[in-house]
């Protein structure tokens, strides 16, 4: 640990206390003129059940503290993973930050934003001096919730949170530190996850005759089509499947796809290849949904957002599969 | 939204607190006549940059306010991801919460724990009424921080916070809501961390001329060896491939494992397939150690903590490859 003594480089002290992960709250309030306010701020806290109050803090070299001062009446929001926008946009300073947003009936007339994790209207019960930033304790006289995810800041950024787990097959007595292959291996949990997900739509792939390579292509074509024989290798070939072996002339023999004469060979899901692959896509996205709701919409959400970055991460250079129509040509 | 109007209900109320996530900090102080005190907190919060202030707040009725009131020193401790037993410790009253804890040395005679995110040794600069709490504001006289992924806690549970990541590979504009096959699919996602990862070992496989299915039987008998045909099937038969076809007699055949005589037939690995996989895995090693790298500590172990979570949940109840050994016939 980096020991640093008095006086503090604020820079660093701010990275000290960024590793005290937050959410992030909208405060709002009005002015008697009827001038909305409202910061981004994530000193926010409860403090007292009862009564029930809560508390943030203010800088007092900002522009809205007077607003804050004079008005008792002042909304938190506690903001949910899909309004960092919202953040951005509160975090600023000189614009119309509330142009556009749907507000909800508020009890006072401080500005009710929506969409949050959760809100509290509140009355300033008591205003606290703290260097050079001002502490507002307010009695919350309404409150509000939903099951949206919240929105996290930590170490100087937005992040989303995830319920700890327990382990997937070890006896905590048998985990040998430092083994080679264990179950910490994200190599390892990555393929078994992979493995159980497809375990959950064998049934129907086995149903239609497909096997694991018949789905890849018709998952590749179901998203983009018609593809040349070489565009289908170079999205599948990380895979490890070898499409040379004769995988594409079975899938036509077989009815499932459909050639485009010319050079290069352009294939096409036939009638019988697109009926296929949504039987097999509705199977999937019904094993997902059953995922999702074991899970939470919580821990969903922060899974796919980390696996997408450990697939950039190791990404060998694959071409992409969802991309915009490229509309450079018709400009 | 779930709207309640006041008399609160205090647990729904603490519910609707919760959404706002925290860190979690221990505060820990030093009684005149010695006694070491100390609590779990998520009311921290930073306050002010000049001076460097933080504050917390404490139950009027917890049994350690007299000290915290009494002393002028404090210090708070943000806990790592791997202190959530301490936190549990120091939530709990009544044992002597400091027994067999290092302590690292303290300005003053506030207890400093160690293997924190981050601490912040501190002298009260106010103390202020709050509600049936007290709120503590110190000056930070002394801090340091590590690198360590800090604990979370979050609609009443532990968790860990991830950075929000970018798109794999959408163009914004192509995102179709709703869409069958997309890359918000924790089963596509799934499937391509996976075969992204193995492709990193794809070399060491060729070149030992090991295939999927080779890899996966060496890999599980490098856990547990020997195991008897039925039961490497077992573990296997999930992942789709079919041992029936005679890969395991391949593998004898071509030297990598050996048969023990009798009924059933149990395998283990040979010399040359104990080498095989010692390299193999030694190259997951090392894609898995540039992935940790390229992603971060605190969202490697986040991943970790989810991919848990979704194989838990599409368990189609495999034998458990991890395992103390079964002691009960010993006793």
């Amino acid at each position: 640990m980096d020991q640093l003594a008095p006086p503090f480089d604020p820079k660093d002290f701010r990275r000290a206390l960024g590793m005290f992960a937050t959410g992030v709250t909208i405060v709002t309030a009005c002015s008697e003129d009827g001038t909305q306010v409202g910061v981004t701020a994530n000193s926010f806290n409860s403090v007292s059940l009862e009564p029930p109050m809560v508390l943030w803090s203010l800088a007092n070299n900002a522009r809205s503290l007077p607003v804050f001062i004079a008005t008792k009446h002042w909304n938190v929001h506690i903001l949910s993973n899909e309004q960092e926008a919202l953040s951005n946009r509160f975090a600023r300073s000189g614009e119309d930050k509330f142009a556009g947003l749907p507000l909800d009936k508020s009890v006072s007339n401080a500005p009710l934003l929506t969409g949050c994790s959760a809100r509290f209207q509140c009355r300033t019960a008591f205003q606290y001096e703290g260097g050079d930033h001002t502490i507002f304790v307010g009695e919350v006289v309404q409150y509000d919730s939903s099951t949206l995810p919240p929105l996290l800041y930590v170490t100087g950024g937005y992040a989303l949170a995830a319920r700890k787990a327990g382990p997937v097959s070890t006896e905590a007595q048998a985990n040998i530190e430092g083994a080679l292959y264990s179950e910490n291996l994200l190599g390892y949990l990555f393929g078994r996850a992979h493995f159980q997900f497809v375990h959950g739509l064998r049934g129907t792939l086995q149903q239609r005759k497909l096997s694991d390579t018949d789905f890849f292509v018709l998952s590749l074509l179901s998203v983009r089509q018609p593809l040349a024989t070489e565009e289908i290798a170079a999205h599948i070939a990380y895979t490890g499947v070898d499409l040379a072996s004769g995988a594409l002339q079975s899938m036509v023999q077989r009815g499932l796809l459909l050639e485009q004469p010319g050079t290069p060979t352009f294939l096409r899901l036939s009638p019988a290849g697109s009926d296929a692959i949504l039987h097999v896509l509705a199977a999937a996205k019904a094993v997902e949904a059953d995922l999702v709701n074991r899970m939470g919409e919580l821990e969903s959400a922060a899974l796919r957002n980390l696996l997408k970055q450990a697939i950039l991460a190791t990404d060998p250079g694959l071409p992409k599969l969802w991309q915009a129509p490229d509309t450079s040509d018709t400009a």
